[in-house]
């Protein structure tokens, strides 16, 4: 149950959301230009970023974003639900480039200790052709997360089990973005 | 040095903000709100509102964040470089109100563990009259630095220390808050 009065039925970030729309604003805008925004030639496939994100919330075991997330992903042109488990399980041995797995190293480094991101996590992803672009949407992308996945289970959501409603919540994502949901 | 190509001489946040403003304007907006913007009577003050992120931010051990925002919380009505020393060392012993000292409580709870946030944690600060509003603040607001700290250390951003800079940073974050910097 919810810690404070948050609208009922509605899940997980909805409900927050709903309750303050003066911060919900911002944090969806944010949400639309990293995750769903074409970010050009120099940047990452939303599908991409979506993985990124999803990684993030699963290593926050934060089940809310970790699945709408990975939905969302798996939507995408290129993506798929076992590419996303695949990921979730160990980005090394999951069907993606060297390039991703190289960033998504620093997307697990930036969750646990962002103060650990070396030269050798940059070089490594810079060894496979990341941009400066994308090595800094790779760590907001991760920081991000680590802010949506902690008000998510901080204010004690309703996350419900409901594999449907997270396909056409990750479809509607994957279609039209976060800005006007 | 930064990992990637951010400009030269703009310390923090500020040059990471430089590099992409497509997502410095939500992120400058969402720190308006939770910090700034007068939030009415069911809501915190803004020096309280400052004291929980640099708390948090001193968790999580971002210098730049940690210092510029006590610098901000310092300059409000009612703070002091003091205090906001005294509520890093430990909050509980600081000259707070009883409700702040049991928001500061949830606000460590989310920065470390959010699902760890309990029934037990709330009560205690409605028990000092907290507000829903108030409660979600603190939340968010956590939940929101662990963002802020691991953008401005996973890129490596410049961070000097230099007292009267952040002193000057604080007044000006203190009176003229973060939307259009």
């Amino acid at each position: 149950m919810p810690h404070i009065a948050l609208p009922p039925n509605v899940p997980g970030i909805g409900g927050a959301f709903a309750f303050r729309p003066e911060t919900a604003r911002p944090m969806r805008e944010l949400a639309h230009v990293l995750l769903f925004e074409p970010g050009g030639e120099a940047s990452l496939s939303s599908r991409d970023r979506e993985l990124i994100a999803s990684y993030v919330s699963s290593r926050n075991n934060c089940y809310f974003c970790q699945t709408s997330h990975g939905a969302a992903a798996a939507s995408h042109a290129g993506g798929s639900a076992e590419l996303v488990a695949a990921v979730w399980q160990d980005p090394e041995t999951a069907e993606i480039s060297p390039k991703l797995k190289a960033l998504l190293a620093i997307a697990g480094q930036v969750q646990g200790d962002a103060k650990g991101v070396s030269e050798a996590h940059i070089e490594a992803a810079r060894l496979q052709g990341a941009t400066d672009l994308e090595i800094h949407d790779t760590v907001l992308i991760a920081a991000a997360f680590c802010m949506y996945n902690r008000y998510v289970d901080g204010l004690g959501t309703w996350q419900p089990r409901d594999e449907d409603m997270y396909r056409a919540m990750g479809k509607q994502l994957a279609e039209q973005g976060y800005a006007r949901r």
